[in-house]
């Protein structure tokens, strides 16, 4: 069935019934002009986040339940960022009406499976036809009694990563040779990790490959997770998540905090499994791990003597933004990451 | 100069230059991973509104000035059809990055000028590449003590409207006749009306028309206000705003109220430029009122006996839906108006 023999209203009607429950504290929640909440009493904070077909994702490489996920991820991630809590959700939705229903439904799986990981609730959106391509973006407003910014970073501060880098590019990477989307296990529809793993070892003639190094990459690009804040919160002095890369967002503390950075290539932290694969992709494992994008790790800064569990990857310093690789040797970095508009696609 | 010979980020800084300007409780505005908002002491409303290029507007019809201003207008009246007071405001825009940097910059100055006229704050939102079309959303934060739903109709309340009718359809219709933008008094290019009407007369072969007609229904569909709901909302049991078409919002008032309604056609408002261009364009003016949308009126209802500032167009029955003609001829109406994804486009 196509989207346009089921209609704007009916799919309105079916979304608002699968997610019509909702705690007492939303008034009034989908099917009104607006949604309505008690006041909170907390600081308020809202993000909204785009995913554009063909820029953003690709259902090549992609199911919708994925991108559903994802979409909720990438907005749970900000939140995250801010130190908050993730609350109530919006969703904008255009899609070709010659669509199938299908998309549509796996789509909001996926938005599903995300919203009772993070405890949401849906709250309202908006339905539309597109001409040609999906474009999805998703307001999420969350709340917290103390919100860390970017601009908090202090010189003498330590530089922290929740989680690995680059696990995320390199699945990506391996996607590009697999050519077509991989349903993990918690998707609508099961995949044999066989036949995956046959695809990307005749393509990269490695006889070693095996899914269980391969999943986690993919599953870090196609159904990231985001990172809870709860054990950094009370001494973070700054954070962001990394959505763009490394050394972009580092670059946007370094910027707002008005503060330089020095980081070490040895403490960077890389998985098992992106060192492996990505020696099998002819890849710098580094490079994935500085410039790619789509980790959803937080990055954040705190004061030197606190217990923190995370990564120490640099300190904050006055100005220079400086990468020390393992020999000792020091580059300098600019904000290295993915701009749109930009002329690199 | 293109978009992409500017990039996101620098645009980001302009963009945040321009709004950074707030008041004390926004706590982070533009710039974060989220803005934040100090605890509102009144029910927070929260809506999201799409607009699509080649759905939603045709940049041959509609100015990128005009959709910027039609952009907030369409968000403030679903706060405003809340009983509401629009607040703080986040934006959505995927262009494609050979877009010219006039156009987002004209989009801007619309949108700046409805913020303005509204009293909003931008707080945030997603700068995007689009492979072709524009794709806009935008999401408004508002408050209300007291909220007026869809579903508070009660048997035996009167209908009411703010406003006339069918303009801003019937301003659609002039606009295809006319075939290219209309830059009106308020847009950042100065128009000569005279172009304009030479253009439309010599189409509609009629000598009499001119600009003074013909320029509110232009201004009603390209520049559209949301009207403020402080007048009513003491009253109101229910409400909605008439963007689809009064026959599909009072379907939707029906549907959530559990209700009837029975309207007079004879009461429905219809300016003296309606009447008149309509004529010339061979097109019912009651059609336009009842099913053209985008008139962003609201629609809503009271009880009996209430002195109400507003024009009184029916009453709420028990089921039955009728409209009755200037005869008294009863036709049943259902949910007549504009549907995504639907066949009818």
């Amino acid at each position: 069935m196509k989207l346009f023999q089921i209609g704007e209203l009916c799919l309105l009607e079916q979304i608002r019934k699968r997610f019509e429950q909702h705690p007492p504290n939303i008034l009034i929640g989908i099917g009104d002009d607006a949604a309505a909440i008690k006041p909170l009493n907390e600081n308020l904070l809202i993000t909204t986040d785009m995913m554009v077909e063909e820029v953003h994702f690709n259902l090549n490489f992609i199911t919708p339940y994925q991108l559903g996920f994802k979409l909720v991820s990438v907005n749970v991630s900000d939140i995250y960022a801010m130190g908050g809590k993730p609350k109530f959700l919006l969703l904008n939705i255009a899609m070709n009406k010659n669509t199938d229903k299908k998309v549509m439904d796996y789509f909001l799986d996926g938005v599903d499976e995300a919203m009772k990981l993070y405890g949401l609730f849906l709250i309202g959106g908006d339905l539309s036809t597109s001409c040609k391509d999906i474009t999805l973006s998703a307001t999420l407003v969350g709340s917290a009694k103390k919100y860390i910014k970017r601009s908090g970073a202090k010189v003498g501060d330590k530089i922290y990563v929740t989680g690995n880098l680059g696990d995320s590019a390199c699945g990506l990477e391996l996607l590009k040779k697999i050519k077509r989307p991989v349903h993990l296990n918690k998707d609508t529809q099961h995949e044999t990790p066989h036949s995956i793993v046959s695809a990307l070892r005749s393509q990269l003639l490695i006889k070693g490959l095996n899914w269980n190094e391969v999943e986690p990459l993919l599953r870090r690009h196609l159904l990231p997770q985001a990172r809870n804040p709860n054990s950094v919160t009370k001494n973070a002095t700054s954070m962001i998540d990394i959505s763009d890369g490394l050394l972009i967002d580092l670059s946007r503390i370094c910027d707002e905090s008005k503060v330089g950075a020095r980081i070490y290539t040895e403490n960077i932290p890389l998985s098992s499994e992106l060192k492996r694969v990505s020696s099998y992709l002819g890849i710098s494992p580094l490079r994935l791990a500085l410039s790619g994008g789509e980790d959803y790790e937080l990055l954040f800064t705190a004061p030197a003597g606190k217990k923190i569990e995370a990564t120490h990857i640099g300190d904050i310093t006055e100005s220079e933004r400086v990468i020390v690789d393992i020999l000792g040797k020091e580059r300098t970095f600019s904000a290295e990451g993915y701009q749109h508009f930009g002329v690199q696609r």
